[in-house]
């Protein structure tokens, strides 16, 4: 088959490689229906996780079709749609009993496109399956939810719910990318006041009004800080959520949550920053971090079955998966293609899936 | 002045009766300029509330603006436009310290046109009122935060916090009139997937599907159940919310509810009800009960400031205050009349206060 | 091999029968090495349980060791010593993912003993191993983990957990058998200032005392309500845990009970009972009732490991496991006996073990 | 009447002042009967608080008795034994409406000895007493309830509530001075499993170990966060708890804590500390901070009262009230003289009062 494989940094490739197999009874083996491109894949492809070793496939959010499963899989079957997320559960150790997917011990986490070959693929195999997939609803085409692979509960996750959002509260949006958005989306599940988005792209700050922010600010740092304490009467915000994942955009959010708030940190970070503890230790802050533990998948597939969510608002590029080298062209170079979130199609979108084989496997409402 | 008097059970008349005056330094004096009925004011005219003595104005629900303050009073002004609410808290005592202000052991709770006299009047004393009333923002207009008195909060508070609606839960109201409604606008602020009104008056289950629902049940018992548990694929609802106060409408909520659901109680009760604890042991169902609180009174406000509440939905009629007795009327006979809730405006709305005292005391944006 | 067998209502008897075998990947076989006798275990034997069928093995608590285990088994190996309990969880449906395994709907729950083979016997089969045993540290006896696979995570978690037992609370505990005692061990973790208990068994009672009770009320119904209050000047408990599963008992509890608090049942019940909504409706009381779902279980084995919890407390008889008629009959007749929680001791424990095979297996500290 | 004056850095005197008189209709006046000195009044003394003006009346932690009650107090009258906190409350503004009175905007949070006159003094005005005073009961004595002023809720919320400590976890206590001292006390609530304490003090780590203690470590830095790790298996601990107030410590918490787990930063801090994000960013930690709000403060009464919380272990020293100077020395040079909390006992303790006037007004049992 072909696959899109790590080449070491600064360097990948739509290449053959083998088929996976089953490797253990809790796998299954999917066919890759859609699949996109995360800000993490750019991280590795600059050399910046170097967990990540040549010739792996690279890729974390899928929707595919089931074609094998091994013998203690109990819960999916060949041809079942199901969602293959960036967060693999043992579902037996401490960790995954308590929920808290992304730390698993007993060898999920983060591993597919990361420790394990991906899903930018044309199969791929799926560990500890009856605890990582979750099975898509007729109704919703492939599109609807492949962002609840990663984005949506992320920022749900380790921004909304970390940050405790309630109905009448402001909240602050550090970063209007991809996962800045999606807490756009998922912050307003909570109804809150006002939705305030903080970015230097204003297209992306327009995308941002659009999805339900209330204000935008395009600054940075300490024009940002006091434009926001102007905006909440000197007070600041219920819950600043940081997006960005620098030491800047991270002391920013410190500078303007109010006494008594939040700040969940949802962006990745490779720097220490510094807490200016000399005025937070009175504040009655809460600061939060996280990975995300997708236990919400279901809840937001709900949401987006019974039309409450949105996730078309992403697409702003479709490529078929054997594009995928152009679709990383697109997605890397977002300030002048303007791509946001690209879709990689898999066959079926294609129409070169043979007809027998579709009947089996087809269930995409698209 | 004049206000609406409790004359015992079946009587009540829009009479004169000594203006009120400050009996505590904690009290303030306000003109009221919109009042409205409620279904326990019905109650007590019924003569199922014997701690109301006959001679009691009734109501406790208003807008106004103060007219005079207590010494020891440093919160509101003279001239300060104020939402006076169902609850009166003390501040001080332990329910009061824990928000629980329903429980008031310090004087406070349900007391106006209760166990003082209430608010259907042209002027009213509201005790410890630093604690107790909340100002309003001139951008809002009376009848924006008249229902913020009581309907709003209680359907919040006792229905939908106490409930724990979550995004993506779906969530069974049983009984459509002004509180159920209520529970469907402020249960909305969660974004359940699902929200599933039952009620047997098909002009309030239209209304409730108007304002957001996303279904109607005209059943009652178990023809209600059986339709709820269609819906649901035999499981339940994750919250049900009983908005009427009769042992079957909870019954069917404890039938209804799911293996680890919530039904919170929020109607008044004059009998017990059979709790099936043959079935419902094993079940891990959260079962909850109260009087409002009104702490999240502000911050429904501010909800309604920014538009993501619209409490104008409820206002079916308007009437002078003067006409309490024909608006008592109407909303007794709501079959007949259509009445859902009336609105009690005071001379401010009729254009009778002297141009000199508006300049200092007006500050409705209607 | 030898097992204590259910022959329909009134029987019971210690038989040969097959030895078990795996049946599904993710089945693990145990040796025996320390069993006991459950409330339950005596209401199958009345026929109040339809659900046995004759010719199941009883029992749902053991210390074992393991002989076997399936193929897709990962965290446990042959020769561990672990806890099984009353409640198994596949780990892959949506109750056992939000960690309600007792509500388990792919195949577990409460099933040994019940839908299953049980315990009380020389070997047994448990499913969904990895989800659903836990391991003993090797400085345990058997003796101090048993309790562990019922009364203590039931009192604890349906008890103690939801009814919100917070330091300093006056807590309720009516019923002073196993799993009221066991609510006084539990409760005393979050100290409360007051832990009260009714029963109207003197015995049981004193030892209440003795285990960290400040209370006891030897009275039922009114009597045992004015004495509570009494005690309370009047205001009532913050929490009552009913432990006994009878209508009366729950009544007690939500007479008892302060406006705000909880009553928390733990009872197994086989009647409705009388909520009386039309005083409770006000008081903003939580009711919750639960099935253990056996989540606490690691964290109560590391209480009993640093020597915070004792649960040899429990013990008043032991016996050979080949002596499980006598022990039924000891435990049935408590009232004569003073039996209270009874030891079935396997074969290790009475030195049967050959010394090859004890090499490889033992691992008791006792 | 005669009191301990700041008189500017470095510099302060027990000497004639004017006695207190009430200034609001919420004020009361109290006889001082005993007082302590805390850690922040050798900061102020040094001048590090500079919002504390010379001439200001140093303490904010007093138990004693009212002789004036201005008239609109309501719920505490002459002759009333009362504790007088660190922590005044307005009671109606937002922060104290969420019991978060340390944050109070209305006038209070700490003021005594900080922004008002305090509480080292023979007499003392504490404003806003319905709502900042605890009636204290017959059976205490006033040494039993004097830490309840500060260290007891300090060490309770911010440390131990806000780390969510929980019966089984492991918690790091960083710091074995009084803060510490009463976390590890407080911490005790909750039973852990285990309390690690950290400090360079042997004998502070002794008196912790003698409190509930289960292990101390010696060291500082790197070597202290490898001998935590090394304690729990790798993992760290699940609440690490800042007590001191400096970087490196604080640092040190966010070290050892858990993946999942909880950083309470307890201590009063000057400088900033570095965060180091690029580590925390993944292993969803909490951290918070916060000054103390004093909502406990009745229940930690509650436990001292029925004997489950003793805080006599922090007296070491006790002097007259009038000997404040000596006490001061003493407790500034807590290394030579080994002074952990002293006690500066009113006039009272000292049988100086008058028999008449203790007739009335003597409550305390010691």
């Amino acid at each position: 088959m072909k696959a899109l494989v790590f080449q070491g940094p600064g360097s990948r490739q739509w290449e053959d490689v083998p088929e996976p197999t089953l490797e253990a009874p809790t796998d299954i083996i999917i066919r890759v229906d859609a699949s996109t491109i995360c800000g993490s894949d750019l991280h590795i492809l600059k050399g910046d996780v170097p967990a990540v070793k040549p010739g792996t496939i690279l890729g974390h959010e899928a929707v595919g079709t089931v074609t094998e499963v091994g013998e203690a899989v109990t819960t999916v079957a060949v041809g079942d749609r199901v969602l293959a997320s960036c967060i693999t559960s043992c579902g037996r150790c401490e960790q995954c009993k308590a929920a808290r997917y992304g730390l698993c011990t007993g060898g999920g986490g983060w591993i597919l496109g990361h420790l394990i070959d991906g899903v930018q693929a044309e199969y791929a195999r799926i560990p500890f399956a009856d605890t990582s997939v979750y099975k898509v609803p007729p109704a919703l085409t492939d599109e609807q939810v492949l962002f609840l692979a990663d984005i949506l509960p992320t920022s749900f996750e380790v921004g909304v719910l970390n940050g405790h959002v309630k109905p009448g509260d402001t909240v602050a949006i550090v970063g209007a990318g991809p996962v800045g958005l999606a807490a756009v989306l998922t912050a307003s599940l909570f109804t809150p006041s006002r939705i305030i988005v903080i970015d230097l792209d204003s297209t992306r700050l327009a995308r941002a009004i659009e999805c339900g922010a209330s204000g935008a600010i395009e600054l940075t740092g300490e024009a940002a800080r006091d434009r926001v304490l102007e905006l909440t009467d000197g007070i600041g915000v219920d819950v600043a959520i940081e997006a960005v994942g620098i030491p800047e955009t991270f002391e920013l959010c410190a500078d303007i949550v109010r006494s008594g708030g939040h700040v969940a940190n949802v962006g990745v970070h490779g720097k220490p920053a510094t807490l200016h503890l000399e005025r937070l230790w009175i504040k009655g802050v809460t600061i939060t971090t996280g990975l995300v533990d997708t236990f919400s998948t279901p809840r937001l597939m709900s949401l987006v079955s019974t039309g409450k969510l949105d996730p078309l608002v992403f697409v702003t590029h479709r490529f078929a998966l054997e594009q995928a080298e152009e679709a990383y062209d697109a997605f890397s170079a977002a300030a002048e293609t303007g791509a946001f979130k690209v879709v990689l199609e898999g066959a079926k979108h294609q129409q070169l899936v043979p007809v027998g084989a579709a009947a089996g496997l087809e269930g995409d409402a698209s």
